[in-house]
């Protein structure tokens, strides 16, 4: 970290360091399908499927002796909670993820197949909860994206991206928490400076869009994000430290439709040959509205979690909706 | 090739140097949910879907300047066609590929998008009309499995495999004309001699199987073969070419039953992200079945060109069935 406890190249070198051999080296997956010159980033592909794992495996490589033996504590009903009961089992430490009550079963049970302790709680005791865990027992609390290591983590992405194509003109990220965006932004413009980075979010979830709009952390109301069928970014505001990476490395976000991302899902399954969720589909449904305005681009396909029955769903329309063009 | 015909190593590194930049150099990408050591190879994501892209780049690009000049042509409906017409745009040369005038019209229009003629023609007349396409213009004919320059591509998967994990204990591979297994079996046996080298074809469509049993090429009536999902392996008989490197190379093929090649695609959209057709669904099918018989291994999903009418039936099953013990 520097000075101002913002993540470094260093930091992102150093988490590549300890995530060779443990995270898949993803490639970049060429796309003509899309109407111009589109790659994607299959992060479906890692273990746990998706991104998740790169964060939340370094950051429990980052503990010191006694953290370790004391063990890890997260909130999430999500790829974060998998992601950190992943890391936590592969490098011999315990895992609680606190998960909100009415989280579905198959995803409490996926968590606890990975070794993690589960703790349910009502949505309102989340952090309160979170909390006592870490004063009772120790336990090392890792946001699933407010966190300098998690960035670190997520950033690989973006140092794979640099090395596989310098020349792209645009990486196109979606944007939840902020932890990949800001990862991926720290790697690119350090190494690819040409490279634009464009956030994406859905229209129903559009808080970063205006955060960085308005200049300040903006939030919306919990329960306008729950709207989108995108779940990995149905979050009211951006994080406090992933905030000041985006205002210095995000040149632009962009907003798509819903329905833009289910036509999203369904090309990438018949064309790219990729499962994607919706929050992965995210981005490729920004390129497809405009495949021109972004030049060279390289979708970050997040993860790659779809619930099987969305996916039958979209796989079973005629044809894909033509997409509406993203709002700026 | 070495004084038999037969491809060498060196022939298979040729090609990988062609294919640097052209073929996307894909990871092995963890399996842990089969209940085994199983990594996939996932060649879904190859432009043209499945790995036929390797083996026909490399045939063009070894043409000389008069072949180039007139152009090659090939006989398929499926994932040849596609292949090789992407392979001969990329080098600027004209393509003909002869189809079945019952080929699925979105079929024919893939290929001809691809910048192909197309010309259909009955059955019976394949061929024929492939002669006459080389006697009356000069083209050349690429076979989709039965020729050196498109084992050497093929082989470029085993020298990935070989490089990634040299101790894997079995690379299971699908047997449909047999050019994938032959390339990988050069590869592999030359570099990580310890690695076994197992076929997988259907219960429907095992004259591989047979020939191997047989020590000698064993036909099966066409319209059997024509009875297993698994499209791309429907052959009555292997080829001359790849039998003499299959009976070399080859340790074991097994077969497995239609609904174990169904219930693995499922669980490579489900769990592993990676849309298979049933063709590339087979060597996982193989493995669910004896997850403890092939010890470390590497699965070679050939292709994912779903129907996505096939694919949403698969994700719409309430479970996956339990696959049957492969017969040996």
């Amino acid at each position: 970290m520097d000075a101002s406890g913002l993540v470094t190249l260093d930091d992102v070198r150093a988490a590549a360091r300890r995530l060779d051999g443990v995270a898949v080296r993803t490639p970049l997956v060429p796309a003509a399908w899309a109407g111009g010159e589109l790659w994607l980033k299959p992060e479906g592909l890692q273990a746990t499927g998706a991104f998740k794992l790169r964060g939340a495996f370094n950051a429990v490589a980052l503990l010191d002796g006694d953290a370790r033996a004391r063990g890890v504590v997260t909130h999430s009903s999500g790829n974060h909670a998998q992601a950190l009961a992943w890391a936590a089992r592969a490098q011999g430490i315990a895992a609680t993820v606190v998960m909100p009550d009415a989280a579905a079963p198959v995803k409490v049970e996926a968590t606890k197949a990975l070794g993690a302790e589960v703790v349910m709680v009502p949505p309102p005791e989340r952090d309160s909860r979170v909390r006592e865990l870490v004063a009772e027992r120790g336990l090392t609390f890792v946001s699933p994206f407010d966190d300098a290591r998690v960035i670190a983590g997520a950033g690989t992405v973006g140092l794979e991206i640099a090395a596989d194509r310098p020349d792209a003109g645009t990486v196109l990220v979606p944007v939840g928490g902020g932890g990949l965006i800001s990862g991926i932004g720290v790697a690119v413009k350090a190494l690819a400076p040409g490279t634009r980075v464009v956030g994406v979010e859905p229209e129903l979830a559009a808080d970063a869009r205006d955060s960085l709009a308005r200049g300040e952390r903006v939030a919306w109301a919990p329960d306008d994000t729950y709207r989108t069928i995108a779940d990995g970014v149905r979050l009211p505001v951006i994080g406090e430290l992933t905030w000041e990476h985006i205002r210095r490395h995000v040149d632009e976000i962009v907003t798509v439709p819903e329905d833009a991302i289910l036509a999203a899902m369904r090309l990438l399954a018949v064309r790219g040959r990729i499962v994607a969720e919706p929050t992965g589909a995210l981005t490729t449904a920004a390129f497809l509205a405009e495949p021109e305005r972004f030049g060279r681009a390289v979708a970050v396909v997040s993860g790659g979690n779809a619930d099987p029955a969305l996916l039958a769903r979209v796989l079973t329309r005629s044809r894909a909706r033509t997409p509406r063009p993203a709002s700026r």
